[in-house]
């Protein structure tokens, strides 16, 4: 039986966008794995295999069953050595680290303010419930206010990718002349906003576009 | 003959703070390779090796002469590879220039609203006269004006260092078990920062503070 990748959805179950499910996906593309993707709302995670998961992206290979975005990425180099590899050595995976460690502490609660309330829209009503109340909790504010005044926000935003668009003039992808793990990555936080945004994420001229579009090919090309 | 590297200095020739020169010298000592420092005053650099530099560190090994900080540490795996490794594989090479350009245009920019007055009055009177015409021209404000409102921005470096604490509750250092060139990038702005201030960089409780100590008791066990 081929992969499965439990994959977050919105109401209308096309609409994928968890920035973690992006990574695990791009992550089983790259390793040229087939897979099958089971749309699965917010409300339905803690019934997926019998109520062991709290989050997803979570990944049902044979009978290893693995959670976590990175998790997923180290396991499937050590489980498939001979596709191509995400990661070079130990120190590769520790530095890859980093770059998440970068893209969700420094990207992920700007995108938040961006398009939280646009997130919880496109939800079915059970799921717009759940995200409120947790994320309100989370925020101490409406998840309106939380979004409020967006204009400045995305300038904050591109100019926050500043350290990616600083290597790329000298080499396609942050792994150097292919992409590997670091890249999925920073893409799955930028798809996750391009999945939900009615904006122009980045700008037409703006270097990373071309990255963004590469990376995104490879998915979609499938 | 031994290795040789210009490094910058203050009036004080003993008053080492560039953080590109830190990163050089933390390659060689990674690579446990013997040199000598030779130190160069701003105003000094354009005398070096018959003119050729415009910045420092410049490395002079035998015939080879390599400048800047990256170069140094990607010749220095190719030219002695049986010595311990500053990078995994051609992608752990692209990563650090990531990490690289996060330290520059992240962490630099605030190095230098903390301390670029405090660096101007360490160097020379000749180097002070370069360095304050230099700066204000990049600045578009006196140094003075540039260094204003401390207490606020040591906040803000510390904040900017959140990627970093975010991975040091799983690994000792960005590179995993042992520091690599990507953990000497780092290193090198903080190095700055420290060389230079007369407060706390890093407040006693931070983790980062047992990383920075760690690889600069590399340096000092010399």
């Amino acid at each position: 039986m081929s992969i499965r990748v439990y994959d977050l959805c919105g109401a209308d179950e096309n609409q994928r966008f968890s920035p973690a499910c992006w990574r695990a996906k791009m992550a089983l593309v790259h390793k040229g794995l087939s897979f099958d993707t089971i749309a699965t709302p917010f409300t339905k995670i803690q019934e997926i295999e019998g109520g062991m998961a709290k989050t997803v992206p979570l990944m049902i290979d044979g009978d290893n069953k693995v959670g976590d975005s990175f998790d997923i990425a180290v396991y499937l180099d050590e489980e498939y050595p001979d596709k191509p590899s995400l990661f070079e050595g130990k120190s590769g995976i520790a530095v890859a680290k980093f770059v998440m460690s970068w893209a969700n502490t420094t990207l992920h609660p700007l995108v938040a303010g961006l398009v939280v309330k646009d997130i919880h829209d496109i939800l079915a009503d059970t799921d717009q419930e759940y995200f409120r109340t947790s994320r309100e909790a989370m925020f101490k504010v409406t998840l309106e206010e939380f979004q409020a005044g967006r204009d400045g926000k995305i300038v904050g935003f591109r100019k926050a990718l500043t350290p990616l668009r600083g290597i790329l003039r000298g080499q396609p992808f942050i792994a150097g002349d292919e992409p590997r793990y670091a890249d999925y990555i920073v893409f799955g936080t930028v798809k996750w906003l391009v999945s939900v945004a009615d904006f122009d994420v980045l700008a037409a001229d703006d270097p990373i576009k071309v990255w963004y579009d590469a990376i995104d090919a490879k998915y979609s090309g499938l």
